[in-house]
């Protein structure tokens, strides 16, 4: 049995994993960013201890995997660098080890989500597989023959930094036209927002209203109620994530590309336009399947828990 | 000893090759591209007899390899498309197995190319490389752990088909703004002739007609007497190919990064203004080792021979 750990912005779950990918329970706390690593590194080995004591005393574990939002070394156990919860050079593997005295490996979270859905979701029974999650930014995870690609240095696999504008607008990472900066949740409202101030009688207002924010169902809500803004909007959407799935698709030729977050809840309305898009775009017309993820969070425990 | 075959647009060049990716000898023939398959495959079926027949009589010949400018599926021994000669779904590792009797093994002339430089040029010695040839489009090979990236459907590692601008310039592809579109040769020659239209005075003129042509040189050229409109169509070129090669960064984060084709022949005028250009781009700025190609043509004999 195996403990997957994911650390996210706001929560850290963890849950005890069984070998063919199944939750069997799983506890979260609160992330406490502001208080430091060693804090979290407290939180974690609690949670873990928390589910080791909830067990029926068989449990045999003999793993636990953390996945961490940023760079993580598997040769030296280091997460190298993990801007959001403010690490550098922190050696998470043998500190964790040290307090629960149980091996620890260590892997990106969007690379885990991505072997989550790999081994028990979306893309279970494939090959190879590519996960691109549309949050606050573009996360991606590549298996190639069952494997995570990490790159010779683990920095590999940021698929949401392929630049398909180039000059194009700003991206987190520096660069300008990423396709982050066009096809995560950020970007959609970006795009709402602006669409908004051009057209003061679009059907984007009211429902902005409705809903209480600018948000990234305010285009699509109002194209449904036949909105030209909005329509706008959600069509150059699909066009900028078809152009970069037909990237991906190009540079890897995966079973199967998936797509996770919270524009995916669009459902049909997202991905018929899509997957006509992509197969229109890819070279020699190869197109793989085009699945939406089906584990949300826990894809990340799951793969966190398996992965190495 | 193996024997490489790279089957180019102009010429098929063939040659004994030992298993630490030296050539010993090597032959070649015109590409008689309007004959037919047969044609080729008969000249291809010479070629190897010949070779074999300069030898001393002691070479133990165990495998044929054939780099070829198109899809070649490895599991059918089919090469599902190649353009350039006229070929679908032609069954290569079969007939030319059969006329040889020796076993054939089939792959992409690119990537074919780029295990060469892989085994014996500039990324010896690395456990993972990209090899990007800049010439009448954009090629690319990719090796991870030793491996040549395929895909699943042996149609992937198209870098060149990366798109870099959404809507900009056409690609033979059918998609605008791949990497291709910038970076090829052919891009540079459209640009140059743009940039000769827009500037009767630039000196890019005088030297087409002492070049006799226009070619990827001229603004090169132009550049080096202090000519402002051949500055111009250099710094796009190496603004467009850091910006391709730091894609290709982000997603693979290889040791190092080959680059071949005329252009390099410009030296530290291209390298130096690239090499900064990548590094100030890539993600985390982690930039891997870039490289000029070493092995030339003989890249796709050797890489053939030895990649499967």
């Amino acid at each position: 049995m195996y403990i997957g750990v994911d650390i996210g912005g706001t929560n850290i779950a963890a849950g005890v994993v069984n070998s063919g990918g199944r939750i069997l329970r799983k506890e979260s706390v609160k992330t406490r960013t502001a208080d430091g690593y060693k804090a979290i590194l407290d939180d974690i080995a609690a949670l873990i201890e928390s589910l080791r004591a909830s067990g029926d005393g068989t449990e045999d574990i003999i793993q636990i995997g953390v996945g961490c939002p940023g760079c993580c070394n598997q040769d030296t156990g280091i997460v190298e660098l993990c801007v959001n919860l403010g690490w550098k050079d922190v050696p998470l593997v043998r500190d964790l080890g040290a307090i629960v005295g149980i091996p620890v490996t260590i892997e990106n979270d969007a690379n885990a989500a991505a072997f989550g859905e790999f081994v028990a979701g979306a893309a279970r029974g494939a090959k190879s597989a590519v996960a691109i999650t549309l949050g606050t930014g573009v996360g991606a995870g590549v298996i190639i023959d069952g494997k995570l690609l990490h790159g010779s240095n683990y920095a590999g696999g940021e698929l949401g930094h392929i630049v398909m504008e180039v000059g194009g607008e700003p991206c987190g990472c520096g660069r300008r036209g990423c396709f982050e900066a066009y096809s995560s949740a950020t970007a959609l409202i970006r795009d709402t927002r602006r669409a908004m101030d051009a057209n003061p009688d679009s059907l984007m207002h009211p429902i902005a209203a409705e809903l209480g924010k600018i948000s990234a169902r305010g285009a699509w809500l109002a194209r449904t109620r036949g909105d030209a803004a909005g329509t706008a909007v959600v069509e150059k959407y699909i066009e900028y994530l078809a152009e970069g799935i037909a990237n991906v698709v190009n540079i890897f030729q995966p079973e199967i590309v998936c797509i996770g977050g919270g524009v995916c809840n669009e459902g049909d309305n997202l991905l018929i336009p899509l997957k006509a898009a992509v197969a229109s775009r890819v070279y020699g017309g190869k197109s793989p399947r085009i699945a939406v993820c089906e584990l949300g969070n826990d894809a990340g425990i799951i793969g966190a828990a398996l992965c190495s």
